[in-house]
């Protein structure tokens, strides 16, 4: 056991699949979840997922670390509220996809005694809500940590413990570093899907049932990231802002490029450009890292597994 | 049976799921493929999956119906090559992504007596080649049929009867409105998969290895499509370039509008755009559009189906 209680903060896919997680793999002896929804508090009550659940900040006395899995810029309420509660020596660590901004908005309401150590858990599903978490979610993930100048050693080890202890590989970094490495590999492809999904969603009705129907034919795999939960998806580009916009004028160079090799019938330039982009496909499958965890899940349970 | 004796051009990933799907569902008596390549020729006679192959046309000779599955360019050259040894009667069909170039690419050069039925069996994975290809590819999937006016019904509904045989729904549609609907689900997703992907293989070493490593948080989904045959690609975007142009536009100003939200930290404009495009994800969904065909292969076979 690395710690004896813990508190979850915000339930939803990632909160609900972390406290599956340290109940199957043992990792706590006791886990509590502080949500500002009372449907969330009842669900995690009734999945008995959480030992205790409360809409009350309260819940956080006595646990000796706090996970906060809440959008990027709920973090700051979120301190506001759990800090007259918070035990001397307790760890919070997060789960956020934005590690700088985060930072910046709690690094001065942390009361004296307490150490923020950000973490990262490269995970997730295009799936919202306490119902949508499985234990498995973690496993062969990397988990990045953006350990910050004051914390005690001891404490960044816990963490990295804790996040390898649901089979995920712990990678070190510093923060705006991971806001760019994130900008790009997610921040940027989540954008785009939002606006090439939107603007299929502002089609006239007829041409939009057909986009649905053939769907199949590429959009599909947009449309699975544009299904993410919106409330999340705003904060982080909101939070994330200065990364965003410097990579999608790179991507809008990019796009403009082909687009004049497609208007000038360049067939080399698309050739060469194609299979440029096979080769980091490819890089991706040999990587082990070409299948959704969703459909990992689904080939488990199909496997019995 | 449909037919007596089929021949296959081109036995790539859907000449080769053809042959397989014909021999699974007894659509033909006799498969034989005409490939250019001799690799993919001994391929195909090696794998079983056709009855004869050659490197040439003549092997066309005898057959009532031939299926053209080679790059939406090629169509004009596949046809001057079988031409003379076509017989009067024998119905032409093909598997394109582009419809209105490549009817304007063959029509004059059809002998008399043979009648071109087109069809786009909208289907497919990321591999290529023979290996890749599996009978399974066109259940469920939709296959679109664009007859010309000088069809004769019979040829037309053969080719129908043909494509369903495969568990295809099929759907009749204008050559141009396919051309169209096709930029909109496959042709601009491919361009915007292939221009991010390219984006990030053009970034220095460092950061493109960190763009593998996390590619689970989005990036991933773009390369699967990505990792398409360029050849393929390179002609159909170069087939469908007007229309491609034009949706490439819409999609740049409503990308435009997310980026000026994001500069000024709009936020009920993004989140009004992604609940959008969620309500797009759940239509798929809802649809049975949502799981990729080689998932679905994995998941029979971990199933023993």
């Amino acid at each position: 056991m690395i710690f004896n209680k813990i508190t979850i903060i915000g339930i939803g896919l990632i909160g609900s699949s972390l406290a599956r997680a340290v109940r199957k793999y043992n990792v706590a002896k006791e886990i509590s979840a502080f949500d500002i929804l009372p449907q969330n508090v009842s669900k995690a009550l009734e999945l008995k997922i959480v030992d205790d659940a409360s809409v009350n900040p309260e819940i956080v006395s006595n646990a000796d670390a706090v996970f906060i899995c809440v959008p990027v810029r709920s973090y700051k309420n979120v301190m506001l509220q759990i800090a007259p509660f918070l035990n001397k020596n307790t760890i919070i660590s997060d789960v956020g996809s934005v590690k700088y901004s985060v930072i910046k908005d709690i690094e001065d309401i942390i009361p004296e005694g307490v150490c923020f150590v950000p973490a990262h858990p490269v995970a997730g599903t295009e799936n919202s809500g306490p119902e949508a978490g499985f234990a498995e979610l973690f496993l062969d993930r990397w988990c990045i940590v953006t350990p910050l100048k004051n914390n005690p050693p001891d404490a960044v080890l816990k963490i990295i413990n804790f996040w390898q202890s649901f089979g995920m590989n712990v990678e070190k970094m510093d923060p705006q570093h991971h806001d760019l490495v994130m900008a790009l590999v997610s921040h940027i492809p989540h954008l785009i899907a939002y606006s090439i999904v939107g603007t299929a969603a502002n089609m006239e009705n007829s041409l939009k049932k057909e986009i649905i129907k053939y769907s199949a034919s590429g959009f599909r795999d947009f449309t699975r990231i544009a299904g993410s939960d919106p409330k999340m998806w705003q904060d982080i580009f909101i939070a994330n802002s200065a990364f965003i916009l410097d990579v999608l004028q790179q991507f809008s160079e990019d796009l403009t490029e082909l687009q004049k090799a497609i208007r000038k019938k360049d067939e080399n330039k698309l050739f060469d450009w194609f299979a440029n982009a096979k080769n980091v496909r490819k890089a991706i499958v040999d990587a082990g890292q070409n299948v959704p965890e969703d459909m990992k899940k689904l080939l488990c349970d199909a496997k019995g597994e």
